[in-house]
Order: structure tokens, then sequence, then C-alpha cells
């Protein structure tokens, strides 16, 4: 780490030689390989834009300059060299450093994400803000190719395209396979067309499009390689031109010094101009290569074998789902599951294996998503959406617009739903219940376990009419796992009867309550606890309304923030009666374990049991 | 009428013969214009597709075939012809004809429509749906070239031209002002692509794509002319091959043999098929034509002159709204204004003008829009995003992940918040305050009048956070408009004091409750009533909940649902005490008036008083 250790901001970083440093991003790659294999975090993505990264920084002069990164996935290579390199071994630890890009961190971190192709149109409004006030500083956003899927970065693409400012978008082009010759032509093509003198004759747009011809040969060749059809706008740039920018590459992203020149070049270039780099996702580390998308989110992993360290143990929420799906699609040939991007995480894999004809991965596209859907349903399929709960916000005017208007059969399988750990404030899955509960025409339920959520898949199915199902990032069993009774359009279940005291948890939240109904027994205080699984977040369970009604305390437990979540709606429905809620307070939750997030929001265990007690007065039973 | 009183199905459609169809569009002009004349609605944009909607009716078979309808603002001449000509006078009003697509009105009406951007998406679902139950039946997707902007078109459009699906795509393009001599091209083209034989030879690739250096030099023409980048797309089609469409046109859209022609050929060609359809918006009426903006959206005119029939009288929210802005931003330089496609309908029609270049419409794009606006914030600038509540529902995700989690100063001013006249369950903006409250780190205001709109953008811009400001489509004076306090951070108003009833009520609800409170003195019935005016939803005012502990009754009125809403927000921060909301039900809101939608909520000064007189017990002073 003896280049790394000189390294502690940009500035340091452009005392170097050119030649110092390919042995520099060695040294990054060796770093993010050995924390990443402790911590977890992204690793491929990260592997993959180390150069990229140092010649923007080498090039650029940030915090001046504003380098816009997207989503957060390629960000570490760009952590280490703004003077966190220290810290690293803090990465995605409560108060440690953030997994994605966060302006509280650092000034050089110029956008908070974490969310994917917010990159253009926020570089897009920095470009514009600097216009305005007259600065020159420069503008650079990166995005990769799978972002470009996804209706915001189009956008972006499409208003920068037209507002003849002084942006550079560098597209981080990391899937494809480009073969030898390719390669030779890519370097060829930068060549010509980043030097100085070629960009000034060519100013001229005409000439510019004079390029086509040759350009139409090789799209047609790369026709044939490709199924991603959007990769088609992406060679030979004339899509870009047509778009109005200038168009540069591809480019090696592992070539230093030809990325370096290129960057020195464009960044004095004016209006949208568009720099194509060729990244290899996985770089330098043989396994993350060769399985990119295995190594793309990983757990701590054993370097050498690549394998988990921590053996996996009882099956998760999506453990369950993922194999549940594949048995309801065997007997119902109407299901279709869609995905933005994440079969793996949402627990789809099987299910592609199994029917790839009813699977659909529409890639970082999740408004597409909902109303694809929709269009389905009309039909009479039974698509179900598999999406993380804080992905779905992109959704929220499908849901309401396209599916609940029209009633229409699709089921949204929300994973992620309550506090999520590792990924900080911008994954939190705890605004759900808050966005979807007001939409009319919406069923939303919640498991406490996996029992419980095959029941729910399985009625979800059957309902008609649009149905959503929210489950945690989280083990799949509950202390009450017994049988479960059948689902029933909007009626609870009573875990434990008592009289006094009435604690009514969402889904997850039932592990801990029955913690807290154990140990407020085992104090002696309350020895007639009633313990309700609503089941049903909307419509609530009238006939459980009216019987809470005859208790002395009630309580409420959720992984959601307080606002338009259960506990208000309970309260609410219930007139003057009052009702205790537990909850995510209204701000957003840091990056965190899951333990230590629902600790900070009061939803452990001792906190509970600490707050009944002063509601209830300690030490009588009420 | 002769012939569109034939036509009461698409089958009686086909038995015209071709040439009968000119004259039945004439009537069917006619129609349109003199029905939009006296009810008001969309005009321009339905005179331009009639002759789309009779070529499409002619050679498909709806309902088995589906047509799909973006936005609906091309819905009429669909609707006259699909058996809707007799009650096309109830268009637009309670009970009569949607002015958008409306599944439960007709079978032929195949997506519930009313924002932008969904067809494609929608369209794809049925086909896949289609193709999965083994059925023949044609899917065609109709979408205008700016809905083309939306992201969520561009995801569709994406995921189309990869699907391999038959699916048909009516780009209907009336923005493109073409010369002769483009016209002549564009016919030729038409010719060259649309006949069968000319298509079987061409279904190998590489030789559609030898069609690329003619059009090359027309693209080249074609740059010149616009300013629209995503206009680049479209001609000579070659991206749209690209993408995977097999492309034809441009076609005349008013010339129905064309069309027509071109309708039966591509309704048999298998995979994912563009036509290029050029359109003149206003067609027929020569003021819609010479104006198309104008007559976009029409209240009732007189059609000889062009001009509204009800002459204006008071001023509206937007109205002042429209004026302040324009003051705002002569004081202070770092006011930028961003729409999505709306500068008239949000008032910022002179702040373009004065302003031009801090004025940003960006599309139909209010994911970028919002973005855009984070980005912009970043450097200092404030800018303010007019936008319809119905509309914004689009950048839910973005105010959450890329301005509230940064807390950044960015304005929302929403307009058209609360029930909206006319357009039906699409547009009412009664979600709002509950797809806003429960977001961390923004304020959310709501002002009575124009005099305290005023006053509230005052403030907003000296906030240092997000600040989201909500306001009906109403006139915006109120019985209370005496001086107004400044508005304080979390602080609530009380215009009348009294002691034993509360009526807390949310902007412009106030001038209703005015009358109520008067209306319950008149009775005796309760001599001392309170009315206060929250203006701020988020944060409640903590001293106007300590204070109405004391009242015997509390009631909350709002122009929102009731999950998720400020009367509920309220009850929930006032523990066991109980309080009485008035707010919208649970369910999508028709087509109405303001005053009948008002009505059907129970939020008119009789529901409202026979509701408080059962609560609070009739004829005695509480």
């Amino acid at each position: 780490m003896n280049l790394i250790n000189k390294v502690n901001s940009p500035r340091d970083l452009k005392r170097l030689k050119i030649e110092q440093l390919t042995p520099l991003a060695e040294e990054i790659r060796k770093l993010i390989l050995t924390t990443v294999s402790q911590t977890g975090g992204h690793l491929a993505s990260n592997l993959g834009v180390v150069e990229l990264a140092i010649a923007l920084h080498y090039c650029l002069s940030s915090p001046q300059d504003k380098i816009v990164w997207d989503v957060g996935h390629q960000c570490y290579p760009h952590k280490i060299l703004t003077g966190r390199a220290a810290e690293f071994n803090t990465l995605r630890k409560y108060e440690g450093l953030s997994g994605y890009i966060k302006s509280s961190e650092s000034p050089h971190d110029s956008f908070d994400v974490g969310h994917s192709s917010t990159s253009l149109s926020a570089a897009l409004g920095m470009a514009i803000g600097r216009d305005l006030q007259g600065s020159s500083s420069k503008v650079a956003a990166v995005i990769g190719d799978g972002s470009l899927t996804s209706g915001l970065a189009l956008e972006g693409l499409n208003n920068i395209g037209r507002s003849d400012t002084d942006i550079m978008v560098f597209l981080n082009d990391n899937q494809m396979s480009i073969s030898e010759n390719v390669g030779a032509l890519s370097r060829y093509l930068n060549d010509l067309r980043s030097a100085p003198s070629y960009i000034s004759a060519k100013r001229d747009a005409k000439r510019f499009l004079g390029g086509i011809p040759f350009a139409g040969r090789f799209t047609r060749n790369f026709i044939e390689k490709t199924k991603n059809q959007l990769k088609y706008l992406l060679l030979p740039g004339v899509l870009f031109q047509e778009l109005g920018f200038k168009y540069y590459g591809p480019v090696d992203g592992h070539d230093l010094e030809q990325l370096i020149s290129v960057v020195r070049n464009v960044k004095n270039i004016s209006g949208p101009v568009l720099v194509h780099v060729i990244t290899k996702k996985g770089k330098g580390y043989s396994l993350a290569q060769k399985y990119p998308h295995k190594f793309h989110g990983v757990e701590p992993f054993d370097i050498k074998t690549g394998r988990a360290k921590i053996a996996k143990s009882e099956p998760t929420f999506t453990d369950v789902f993922s194999k549940k799906i594949v048995d309801l699609a065997r007997e119902n040939e109407k299901i279709v599951a869609i995905t933005a991007s994440m079969p793996d995480g949402c627990g789809l894999s099987d299910f592609k294996k199994h029917f790839p004809e009813r699977f659909f991965d529409v890639g970082i596209a999740e408004s597409h998503a909902t109303t694809f859907a929709a269009g389905l349903a009309k039909t009479g399929m039974k698509p179900i959406i598999c999406i993380y709960s804080t992905f779905l916000q992109r959704s929220y005017d499908q849901i309401l617009h396209d599916v609940c208007i029209q009633k229409l059969p699709v089921v949204l399988a929300i994973d992620r739903a309550g506090v999520v750990p590792a990924d900080g404030e911008t994954h939190q899955g705890v605004f759900d219940l808050s966005y979807l509960s007001h939409i009319p025409n919406l069923t939303i339920l919640a498991p406490r376990d996996g029992a419980e959520l095959d029941g729910m898949l399985d009625w979800a199915f059957v309902h008609d009419g649009p149905v959503a199902i929210r489950y945690p990032k989280a083990i799949a069993s509950s202390p009450y796992s017994c049988d479960i009774s059948p689902i029933e359009y909007g009626k609870s279940e009573t875990l434990v009867s008592g009289e006094h005291m009435a604690l009514v948890a969402v889904g997850s939240m039932l592990s801990t309550i029955s913690d807290v109904a154990q140990e407020l027994e085992r104090k002696g205080i309350t020895p007639t606890v009633t313990v309700i699984n609503p089941r049903f977040i909307k419509p609530l369970d009238t006939k459980m309304i009216t019987d809470l009604h005859k208790y002395d305390h009630i309580f409420t437990f959720e992984e959601n923030v307080y606002n338009g979540g259960f506990g208000q709606a309970l309260r609410y429905a219930m007139g003057g009666k009052m009702v205790h809620s537990f909850a995510v307070g209204d701000e957003f939750l840091p990056t965190a374990t899951r333990e230590e997030l629902l600790a900070l929001s009061g939803l452990d265990t001792k906190s509970i049991i600490n707050k009944i007690l002063e509601t209830i007065g300690d030490g009588k039973t009420p």
C-alpha cells in the first residue's frame, strides 16, 4: 500500500507520474478485494472501474469539478482516492463508510445515490447551475450500460443532448465481450476521434455524420453479438451524435494512458460529450471476472475459493418465496414473473430456469415492469412483480394509475421491506406501507414467517384484484411457526389470547413480540397479553378493531415509518381509543446491521419492554 | 350525421366503402368540434387522429384485436366509432362519457389511461399474454411523439424491440412540419416499404440496413429543422430498426387510403412494427390548426372566434402563482422554474417569457425534472418544479431519494391538488398529502387563498430544505382574505376563536368551512366555533395540537384521501383524543365538476353540517 498511503486526495494523485498509476491501480484492487472479502459489498463492478476513477481524478479537479457517479456500485476506487483509504475497512458498517456515494462523507461525493440511473439528470442540473452562475468547472457523469435501460437515464440523456451545455458522460460499458478485432478497431476509432486536431476539424456536424457508412458495417456485425437492443445505440456512436452528443470511443477502460489522454482531450470540448469506456467487471480477480454476476454483490468470502465464509443457516423469506413461486407456476400456467434486473436477489433464479418463457427481466425499468404486468393481467394472465421495497418506489404512479384504477390482479412481491442492513439511507424498505396503503383497491399483506408467506402467495393468486405482500431481508422462521390457518380476506390471526393488553405486530415484528410477551410474563407484570398478527395491513380486520376496544392498552409494531403506516391507520380506525405505536422515526435510517437498525428505531425487545412498562405503569398489572 | 348514425360499432364501419370514409371523417370532426365547443375537452389532438382511428378500426377487429391508446387525448374519434356517438354530448360530465379511455365504458377501451406514455408497456403485456395463451389477435399501440419523451415510453420501446412478439406501434407524430419535398419522399418510402413483396424480400436484416446511406442524407437535412433531439430517432427509422422494429413511414395521417393500405399490410408482419404517422394537430378547424397549443385542452368556446364562452372571473391559484413566481424571480436570480411539458397549465408562460434562460421544459419527464432540480439545488440554485399533483406521482422516488435524503432546497409547486373537475379517476389530486407526508425532511404547506400562496412562496424560497405547496384548481379567494400573518415554520393560524368546537381545515377547504361555521352559528347550535388553518401539513404545529385538547369536538377537513392524510396524522398526534375527519373516501373519484366531487366525498357544506350535528348531538350546545 505504498502508493495508496501517499494519496490522501486527488491533489496528491496528480503529483504521481503516469507510470506510477498502474501500480496504484493494483494496490487499489488489492485493497478492495481484501476489504470486501471481509465486509461484503459490491465487488465486480468496483474492480472494473479502478482505472476510470484514477483517470477522472487525475485529469479533473474534484471537488470544484463535479464527478457524478451512478448507483454507487462503482464508488470504492473513488472513495479510496479521495482520502478514505484508511477507514475503508469500516465499509457498510454502522457509523463507518457508506457503500454508496454520500455527500456528508466527503466533498468529493457530489450527489448522494443508491438507486440506479440518476447521474445524468443530476449532472445536467449541476452543469446548468454552473452555467447560470458563470462558473467554469467541469461536470462529468459516469453511468453503466445497465443503468441506461432505465427511463430516468433515458430522459436525462434526451435532455442533455438538447442542452448545449458542457457536460461529459462516461458510459461505463462492462458487459460487452470485445474480440481482439473489435478491440483493435476501438483503439483506432478512439485515436482518431479524441486527438485534438481531429476534433476541431470535426466540429462540422455533416463531417461527423460522414463517418456513418464505415460505422454501418460495424453495427451490422455487432447486432448479431448481443441481445440487449439498447446496445445498438452504443456503437458506433451514431445515435449519440444524433441525440446531440459528441461521441468518443470505444475506449479501453483498463488502459490508463489511453483513458487519461481521452479525458484530457474531452474536458475542453464544448457541448455534451459521451465517452464510451469498455471495462471488464471483476477485473484483476479471476473468479469475479469469470462469474461477474455472482461477484456483483457479495457477503464475506474466501478469496482463494470464492466461497462465502458464513454458511447459510435457516431459510430467508426470499428462499421461501423462491421455492413457492416455482410450485405455484407448476400448478397455474397463467403465472408469469417479472423482475427489474434482480432475478437472483428476488429469488427468481429457479423460476427462470423452469419457466423461461414465463420469466421477464425487463432491465432496470420498474415503471415499465408494472404497466407491462397490468397489460398481461388484462389478458387473463397472473403476473407477479418481484422487487425490492425501495425500488418499487419508482412504480408508485404505475401501481396507482395502471394497476389499481382497473383493479387488475397483479401481485407485488415486495422483498427487502422493513429495515435493510448494510446499504444505508437509500435502500431502506420502510416506506412501502405508507406509499401503498392509501391507494384504493389495493390489498396489502405481511407474513410473520415462511409458512405464512406460502399461504399468502396461494391466496394472492386466487384473489381478484391487486395484492402486495411485503417481507424483510431476514430469516423466515417465527416462534409461532405452528399450523397456519388459511388466509381469509381481511382477517387477522390471534396468536396468544390475554385480557389486559394487546400487542399487534406487523409481519416480521412478531418474532420480537414473542420475546417481548414472554419477557413481560417472566417479569410477572402482565400475565394476560394478547398477541395479534393483523395479516392484512389493508383492509384492516374490522372484527379485530371491535375486539381491540376491550383492552386497557394497545400497542402496534411495524418495520415502517409512523406516517401513513399501520399504527396510524389502526389508531384512526379505533376512533378515540388510545393506541401506542412502535415504528421507524421520521428520518432516513443510516447504514447498520438489521439488529442495529431495529434498536436505533426502538424496535428491539429491550426498548419495547421499557416503553411498555413506562406506559402501563412500572410494576403494576394494568 | 348521416354516416355516423350508421356506425354503432367497428363492425358497422367495416361495411362502409372506402370512399365513404372521408365523408365519415368529416362528420366525426364536426361532431367533435361542436361538442367540445360546448363541453370543453381535448380538441386539437383529437381532430388530428380522426383518419388514424378510422383506419385502425377499419382494418383491425376490436375488441378481439387490441387498440391501445395513449394518454387518452386522442380517444374521441375512437369513442364515436365504437358506439358512443349518441352520448358524446355527455363528455366529461358526471355519469357521462369519460374524456379518457375507460374499460368500464366499452369493451373497445382496452386499457384505462389518463397519464401519458403507458401504451407501449401495456400493449407489450397484452401481446405477451396473447402469445402465452396461444391466441392470434392483433395488438396495436398508438403513441404520440410528445409521449415518447417519457422514460416509461422509452423503457417500453426498449422492451418491445427485444421481444420478438407481433405488435404494431403507431407513432402519431403531430409536431413535425413536413415540406412538400419530404412529404413526397415519405410517400415514396412508404409505398416502397409497406408493399408485401418488398417486405418479404426485406426480412433479411442486412438488406434492411442497406437502406441507411439514403436515409443518412435525409437525416442530415432533418437535423437542422427541429430542436427536439428525440425526433432524430424518428427519421428515417434507422434507430427503430436498430431497436428491433420494422419501420414503415412516414405515412400521411390524413390520407385514408394510404393509412388503410399500410395497416392492412403491417398487421400481418411478424415481430415488432413501427408505423410512423404524420398528423396535423387541429386538422379541419383552422383556428386549432393555427394555434394547436391553445386548442389542445379547452373550455367551452365560440367556434367562429375561438374565444372562451365563459369570461374568466376571479383569479385562480394558478393565476396567483403565475404572477408571484415572476416577481420572485426578478428579486432572486437563483430561482429557476421547471415544468414537465405543462408551461401553460402550471402558470409558467410569463416566467418563460421573462426568464427564458431560467426556464426548463423537460418534456413529459417528471422523474428527470425532479433529479435535475436536485442537481441544480446542489450548485446553490433555487429550483421550483411546477406540476400537477397527479403527475408528480411519477416523481415519488426522485423526491425521496434525490431531493429529501440530501435535504435539498427544491420547491414543489403542486397545482391541481385536491379534487379535479372533468378529468376523472386518472387525474384526481387527492393522494399527494399521503405520498408526501411520510418522506423525512420534506415540509408540506397548503394555502387557503391567493394571498397565503403568495406568502408561502416567499417562505419556501427562504427555507433551507425541500418544500411542497399544494393548491387546487379553484379560485384563489377565501372569506378570510384579511391581512396574512407572516408564515412561520410549523405554525398554524387561528381564524376564528371559539370554545367548544374546533374545525381544522386544510387550505382550500377553509372556504367551505367559513360557510359551515356561519351556518352552525345561524342555527344557534354552536355559538363558539374555532376555525384553524394548519398551514403546515408537515410538520404539524405542536402548539396547535396542545391547544386542541381543550375542545369537546375536533373536526378536520381536507381534499385528500383519509389514509395517510392530514386528519389521520392529527388524530395520531392527539393520542387518545377523538378527532373526526372529513376526507376523500378509499376509492377513485369519477368524472364530475368540482362541486359534485366535493359533494360525492361529503365535503360540501350540507354534508358537513349534517355530520357535525349528528356527532355533537342535534340541537344541543356541546
